[in-house]
């Protein structure tokens, strides 16, 4: 099939695009998906009248048979002769709910993945009027706010994971960190698993850290970004931030999915620093491909919901994903919400980065306003850290020039060692 | 093979049983999947020295090989000429996340159902250390205190769903729900689709069907709860909820999934009511038996939130789930977290409930705490809702006492005619 063109809302509808198969009729599973999302239930209600399921039913906007498939994609469904996957948009008045991203969150992924008539049902685009961008303001720091306050006008922001994830004092990681500082590294950032165990407390991490980071800005004038996992309950996080924000830091993470959208509309509302928005948990949101969210929609919650920075993974990864989805990914974050109010995301790469994803990584994205997060990249550089980053930093200035990166070798002993990396 | 044991946790350890697929050595898998989730990344490191390994490292507790399947339950793991099926437990010392709720999220299903070595991977149980109960009170009122506001003391309590579920002004869900508070009903739900639209604001909502309810309490002595749907922003939340308290309401109503841990969290500190904990959703965390959550782990994290009742289908329910998974999930949603804190959450049973369906639920659980929601079975009946409601009641009492459904039919016209509802 040809891509579908992409998504719009009209003021007063939400549209989603969804992936369905099914063993019954496909006209009238979409029939069931709208009734059970709107107006409608398992069986005819009186009151369900015509005037009122045309002014607060979802419509079927489009239906199209892409193929049959051998076998279902999920256990449990209806069953029948002939399995068809199909192309379903389906729209809501936004009456029904009103500009509320939770309320939008129960309408469009709640109770319709276990109907029935569902083989395999999985979101895979949404479109949201103007009244949405009224109530959420999107990321309030975004691509620009990032570059301002980790000092970094052109190409990628280069960054990486403090490891091993958890089990390092705060004096210890705060002695990583200065090796990464003394390397010219822009960001940093908490692994998922460290938020404020007894092992590492949250505040004195950030003392440690930031006492580091700042003594290196006050001699070099650059501040690298440190983003400092405050995961927890609200005003867990509301001290957290103020905390790093007293330290003088420059950004925050939390885990999307343990926190929820209520809680990050809240933390992005309290925030003065860029949010940094760990996916983790996204394989079981998305791993089977007839289950489940693409990464599009998903993440276009996120950045109504204020987040600044979302992961995509990284191109030949050590993950599951195959490098499309991840340029997808990327691409999805940087595409505007709306015409008068872009919302873009900073893209996050990482796994298994090295100077050799940065080509093709620019090629397919034509941009370098991301995170490029690498680990073994840069501690596995047999030239040190500084010559670490100093070899991915090349190496994307190599991809916007054009310069082949065996040509950059040529010319830069750093990129040249760092090809060298993992052989 | 047999059920393994319930689950239990030392005083510092998290524990976590998954139902794994490899192609990999479950071994070797079983490794990856703890050091990924811990102290662990793809390549060794220096700084993960034998100490931070013994301090901050999970453990394999547990690895059995379950039997051999013949294809992935999902794509893109690594190949290789087994798959395996295997239980895999993990546990994490206490200290790395301490007591906190996101945290032991991001830890036990993070970054892991992602693993190139995972061609399946589902989180089937989780126990977690008396700290969190130290941390978390659970649900403040529970089924006591739920059958204290219904004036419910024996029996379940029969409920009902507002349907058509969107659509109807203030006014007109006033006047369904006077039918059905006339008819003797303990309990409605207003849909999970119906929250604050500008259809049928919320506010105004809550009054004119408090107004039915309080008139019929003042009369009759018995006051129906009703679970209003308050999702939304944290602030509407709090108020919403105080507006219900104020206008004589028993119960809130909140999506989970579009509400998420930290807001629940916070929405249980404030409410001075019973929460109905809605899953709408739980199909894309589920359906894919290779992948995601059973609904043990799950509820689990959501009592410790504080929920009140959480929804588990029903038996013959309309949906793709089998009994076994309903029952098993009504007997998880009561049993014990802990010795010392039992936190049960209140069952709600819903989606084609009628008389047929009272005595084999009882039968498997053994207790009548539980919300019994009909819609059909209450709306379809010849004899009206009160006839409906009268019927479900003497179903559930001939269900305890052990008198067969026919049985009672022959002794009661409404339980008779209930029987032909469908028919």
């Amino acid at each position: 099939m040809t891509a579908p063109a992409p998504l719009a809302a009209p003021p007063d509808r939400i549209v989603a695009r969804y992936r369905l198969e099914t063993a019954d009729d496909p006209a009238r599973a979409a029939d069931i998906i709208a009734g059970e999302q709107s107006s409608g239930t398992f069986v005819a209600l009186a009151r369900e009248t015509e005037g009122l399921k045309e002014k607060a039913g979802a419509r079927v906007e489009r239906l199209e048979v892409l193929d049959v498939v051998d076998r279902p994609g999920l256990p449990g469904a209806k069953q029948g002769p002939v399995l068809r996957r199909c192309l379903l948009e389906l729209s809501w008045p936004l009456s029904n709910m009103g500009p509320s991203l939770p309320n939008l969150v129960a309408t469009i992924a709640g109770n319709l993945f276990e109907l029935n008539c569902v083989a395999g049902l999985r979101l895979v685009d949404l479109a949201v009027p103007p009244a949405f961008a009224e109530r959420y303001p999107g990321p309030r720091h975004g691509i620009a706010g990032t570059r301002r306050l980790a000092g970094v006008t052109i190409g990628p922001l280069i960054g990486t994971i403090v490891k091993p994830s958890v089990g390092l004092s705060p004096e210890e990681t705060a002695h990583e960190v200065a090796q990464l500082v003394a390397g010219g590294i822009d960001f940093v950032k908490d692994d998922e698993l460290q938020a404020d165990g007894p092992h590492c407390p949250f505040e004195e991490r950030v003392r440690a850290v930031m006492r580091v980071v700042n003594d290196a800005a006050d001699r070099t004038g650059k501040k690298a970004m440190i983003a400092f996992n405050l995961t927890g309950e609200l005003d867990e996080m509301r001290r957290r931030h103020d905390f790093v924000l007293a330290q003088g830091g420059t950004c925050v993470m939390a885990s999307l999915h343990s926190v929820g959208f209520v809680g990050m509309v809240e933390l992005a509302r309290h925030s003065a620093l860029p949010i940094h928005g760990h996916r983790n948990g996204w394989g079981y949101l998305s791993r089977h491909p007839a289950l489940g969210f693409d990464y599009a929609p998903w993440q276009m919650l996120w950045r109504l919901a204020g987040v600044d920075h979302l992961h995509v993974n990284g191109l030949a990864n050590k993950f599951c994903e195959d490098d499309a989805s991840v340029i997808a990914s990327a691409k999805a974050v940087l595409t505007p919400i709306f015409p008068h109010a872009a919302m873009a995301a900073m893209p996050v790469f990482s796994s298994g980065q090295t100077v050799r994803q940065a080509a093709p990584t620019y090629a397919a994205i034509g941009t370098t306003d991301l995170i490029f997060a690498a680990g073994g990249g840069i501690f596995g550089h047999p030239g040190g850290v500084r010559a670490g980053v100093v070899a991915l930093r090349r190496a994307w200035q190599a991809a916007v020039e054009g310069t082949p990166l065996h040509e950059a070798a040529r010319q830069d002993p750093d990129v040249a060692a760092a090809l060298e990396i993992g052989r």
